[in-house]
């Protein structure tokens, strides 16, 4: 359930004046990830999004929402912020900071196939190229020096072979490739492409949604955190098809560099460890009064494992 | 026919590496609007309109394009202009001003019942106070001054009652009722709101397209122009019905000023001048080099003279 603040149909009546999008007919409670409240709002000129926030303060959104907005004014499918009469993109309804956004049709993929996984790699090249151009920067707030402040806390609830597989990974990434990780092309990234926020019509995507955990990084960590998620099989090992599919579409778009090709069985294992390490606080450090989905920690643990038995190979990445 | 430079598949191909809207499928030349090349592009992405300005300079265009940006920004359903990696939104294509949008479905209603004209009215509402905020200015370039130098071009083509109905509505317009033109509430109008210039699905609104007139005016004569439009009869009277439909829907956005009431007959003259005028000049004084599709004078003529028979009264604006 992700409604967690109430609107009536009255009480949206009254704040859509301030905007110009015509008369409500319907607001609906809707699904769509776990931190905020989403509705589904038609009205006398068609349907859009209606997002009040329950996590993210007021000053951290202008970031990701002129994101969206700068995305969509490139031909990313993303919801577009829709401005009220006074040209503000953010409102307040119920006390909460409230965003009114396009509609994007299209469904959720859970089971990609080969096409699934062409689109996937395709948009996201795409998204990182549009990015270039958008002039506001804010680091990736899951990036390393988060890893480094997690490990300890979540490192009391891991078995043995678990604080060994968190602890060498730690030292892998933060000692022993620190460089690398500096050396990388950077850019805004996602950095939370998952099944569930890519929506699809047929083999077609329709919307990318959910960038509130998007910042500066490297791009190639958001290619190793999109093709855990989409190309992992069931035991956590990479599908070469899937993979290979994924990364072609990625090339065709924007040629890993050098560096690059280097660095990408690295980035596979500390996306794998971003999420592992995500998971893990979620399921035993929990933040009163916050409402958060817990996800297994052991799939990411698990593809953490597989990502480290490849060695330092750079599978399928050509 | 409205493609006047062609378009390869390559071409474009090429073209289309600036942008972030994926592979090309096809391009295919369509009719819209008589004065651009236009043309349905689709990629992997989906739908774009790619559209080469044959009268327009790149110097015109600005203000036109960060309109319609600036309208779809608001929920406004108009082409929305797709920046390239370079973040610029106007370009280049056979040397001509290339400009790629988001594609609008839906159809031109020709024969509307009430319930478009209500949705028209509530839509150019919507579009007035949405376009308040609109930081560029320009003014409507077939404004009192353009009518004033083009009376003296076409009179010579009239007969003796057309003669007299153009002088004495000339003289109606620019000397007994200038004062009242400039006390009017003002902003960005479209200008040309045609049926041909609006797409729906059903009866709700699902594009506004050709914004190549706007500019600032007063609304109310906006509303004359599109009331002129939509609810003539092909005598050239108002259709009572569809004239308070539309209004009706206007007014419960924005209702009418105390000094619009009074306005509302002086504008209804004011817009059936204005496009008497346009029709005769692109009938009898051709611009060599320029395609222009010439559209029948006398029917606004026949609009101007039942206007000017209403008097003073003003027909169903309560």
């Amino acid at each position: 359930m992700s409604v967690f603040t109430p609107v009536s149909q009255d009480q949206l009546s009254a704040w859509l004046k301030h905007y110009s999008v015509g008369t409500l007919h319907s607001v609906t409670g809707i699904e769509e990830g776990a931190e905020n409240s989403n509705f589904l709002v038609t009205t006398s000129h068609g349907c859009f999004v209606l997002t009040l926030f329950e996590r993210l303060g007021r000053n951290e959104l202008p970031f990701f929402l002129h994101l969206m907005a700068h995305l969509d004014r490139h031909g990313i499918p993303c919801p577009a912020p829709v401005a009220n009469r006074d040209n503000e993109i953010l409102g307040t309804l119920n006390g909460k900071p409230a965003l009114l956004a396009t509609f994007l049709p299209g469904a959720s993929q859970m089971a990609p196939e080969l096409e699934h996984c062409a689109a996937v790699g395709d948009m996201l090249a795409n998204l990182h190229l549009a990015g270039q151009s958008f002039n506001r920067k804010q680091d990736n707030p899951r990036g390393p020096r988060w890893w480094r402040e997690t490990a300890p806390k979540v490192m009391p609830f891991l078995d043995e072979a678990g604080q060994t597989l968190l602890r060498d990974e730690i030292r892998y990434q933060l000692v022993l490739h620190a460089e690398q990780h500096e050396d990388l092309p950077k850019g805004v990234i996602h950095a939370d492409l998952f099944r569930d926020n890519v929506l699809f019509d047929g083999s077609r995507i329709t919307g990318i949604v959910d960038f509130y955990f998007a910042g500066q990084d490297c791009w190639l960590f958001d290619v190793a955190v999109t093709v855990n998620a989409w190309c992992s099989t069931d035991t956590g090992a990479l599908d070469e098809a899937k993979t290979r599919a994924l990364l072609r579409a990625y090339h065709s778009v924007r040629p890993f560099s050098q560096v690059e090709h280097g660095a990408w069985p690295v980035m596979l294992r500390a996306a794998a460890l971003r999420f592992w390490l995500s998971r893990l606080l979620d399921s035993h450090v929990p933040r009163y009064g916050e409402l958060v989905r817990v996800r297994d920690p052991g799939q990411y643990q698990a593809i953490l494992s597989q990502r480290v038995a490849l060695g330092s190979a750079a599978p399928w990445v050509g």
